[in-house]
């Protein structure tokens, strides 16, 4: 059993800079003694008895003891019927809703200034529901799937994010004036949840003209909420605004305090092994899942060093335009983290 | 019946700031000496017979005749039922690809540069479908809806497009991972087209890596074909890259040279006879027209005087940075087109 005040956390490292990259966040919660303990688990999917797809066993035991996980990236499966893992770990564990704050990191140059938004997208159903028709020869339909539960319980998930988090509103983006049924349906859905939010601003856009602002003035938008393939889209577009995959975090929260805490970006193979890997978006995913957990001085501690690290430019790994080794970026995060005591 | 040389189009002025954006676009055409006789046409969605939604006779009667329209912002219905005029227009021309240049604009300052990109939307199908049903109370469904005769139709468009405006790539942009069958259909067919236009290179990628690209640098792209929803949004991402629907040309484009060209920004009311508005959009709108026509000499001249006038900075509305009216706007663009003779 473990001693009094740690947790324990299903890390997952990944492949390709997976292991890499998780191993330079174990090395800064140390230096930063953070009261986590990790269990290692690899994640493939296997097929299951009935021939379902599914997570190997072990870590689905260890998630469903620890509630909470990081994961590094998983390489996308190519055998044909093979599924995603992201979508199978999502599924598996009812993960659904995806958050991604994109906040401008000093000193990280990019077209824009003062980006300080959230993305939350519902993670289950919409256009990733997997129901597909062959109609006649040459016509193909695929399916829409949105319910008003996992419209209300993502819409009350924004509200509540938004109010536990000091911002002060939510926008619902939609193509209602299309899909008028389905995201009618969110819409509503949104709009009902608001009545209860009185101090938290609602307002509602299209998905278009939100791209079409987003990229002119991102700095008007605060938390948004949004069906499953506008979030996949939009999620992308604002880490790109403040610099891209390898410094945004991603979250993606269960009921009952579930979440699997992950890096988005791939698992440049090329460069693997070879200790230039940029660890900055793990490191913030587990900043995130350490304020998820309400060890918020901890998280604000290693948030602050890796800021420090990356506005101080002299230890930056490739990517962020220096020439340092992973390595090295990582050991001058856990100096910073060892100053602050 | 017409003097030698001259063409009909028909010109649906719209509503709010239309008229005023339309009369400067017949101005600037007629200082140019285009040979363009306009028929004027109010466009708004009637009942027919059957009950069916349809455009007036005597606006359909004279697409028909000229088959090249070009068309200010319409205000959309309120009606419930009521469809979107856009979609109803697109829909009675069979308009299947909806085309947009993004081109930054000298001396108009966004945090891009250098964008020369354009969007291929296909305009009949996916998404928008309208087909939805209620399945059991709470639960909705929208399907979208992809055939091989208009992915093929598209994917065609898109390859002669590029061949024939010098442009050297074509990107397929789809969510194939996740719609495998009907964005597979669609990206299937793209390789297809792709295998007769040996002179065109030919990339496929997915729609949230082409949003993250596109805010980070947009300059790796050239000509992007995708379904509809995605152009719907990806065209608006990249209006905003060069800033705005405001100065961002669109046309639509059907069989036998069928094309309506519009601005697609809004009616703006509250600038509305005001002789404030920005006439940009619908008038280089009117340039992609003029050369969908094969009257690129007009064309250029048109679209040199409006780009002179931008760069010099002089005479502005007031969207662009200005103080002056649409109609000193206007005259300025008249006069240097008038100077070029
Ligand atoms: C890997 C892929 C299935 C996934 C998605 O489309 O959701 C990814 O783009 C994401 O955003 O997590
Ligand atoms: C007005 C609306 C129906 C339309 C669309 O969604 O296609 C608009 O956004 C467009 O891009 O022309």
């Amino acid at each position: 059993s473990l001693p009094r005040g740690m947790h324990t956390v299903t890390m997952i490292p990944g492949d390709g800079i997976g292991p890499e990259i998780s191993s330079a966040v174990m090395k800064i919660f140390e230096a930063a003694k953070a009261p986590i303990q990790w269990e290692e688990r690899n994640v493939t999917a296997i097929k299951g008895p009935g021939g379902k797809w599914m997570i190997p066993p072990d870590a689905k035991e260890s998630m469903d003891k620890s509630k909470i996980g990081l994961k590094g990236p998983l390489k996308t499966p190519i055998a044909a019927g093979h599924p995603s893992m992201n979508l199978l770990l999502r599924k598996t564990f009812d993960l659904y809703a995806n958050v991604r704050p994109c906040v401008s990191i000093e000193g990280y140059k990019t077209p824009y200034t003062d980006v300080n938004l959230v993305t939350i997208r519902e993670n289950t159903e919409g256009e990733y529901s997997g129901i597909e028709h062959l109609i006649v020869d040459g016509v193909v339909q695929s399916i829409k799937l949105i319910t008003e539960d996992a419209s209300r319980r993502i819409a009350e998930y924004a509200f509540e994010y938004a109010r536990n988090n000091q911002r002060s509103s939510v926008t619902a983006v939609h193509k209602a004036n299309i899909m008028r049924m389905s995201d009618g349906l969110f819409l509503r859905k949104c709009r009902e949840v608001a009545e209860a939010y009185k101090d938290i601003k609602f307002t509602e856009m299209y998905l278009d003209t939100v791209c079409l602002n987003m990229v002119q003035d991102p700095t008007e938008f605060d938390v948004l909420v949004m069906p499953n393939l506008y979030g996949d889209i939009l999620s992308d577009l604002c880490a790109g605004l403040i610099g891209g995959l390898g410094v945004t975090p991603s979250g993606n929260i269960g009921a009952n305090g579930v979440a699997i805490f992950e890096s988005v970006h791939g698992t440049a193979p090329d460069i693997a092994g070879l200790d230039m890997a940029n660890p900055t978006a793990l490191l913030l995913s587990a900043v995130m899942m350490l304020r998820h957990m309400g060890l918020h001085g901890y998280g604000k501690k290693i948030e602050t060093a890796c800021f420090d690290t990356i506005r101080d430019k002299k230890v930056l790994t490739k990517d962020l335009g220096g020439n340092s080794k992973c390595s090295e970026f990582t050991a001058d995060i856990c100096r910073r983290v060892q100053d602050m005591d």
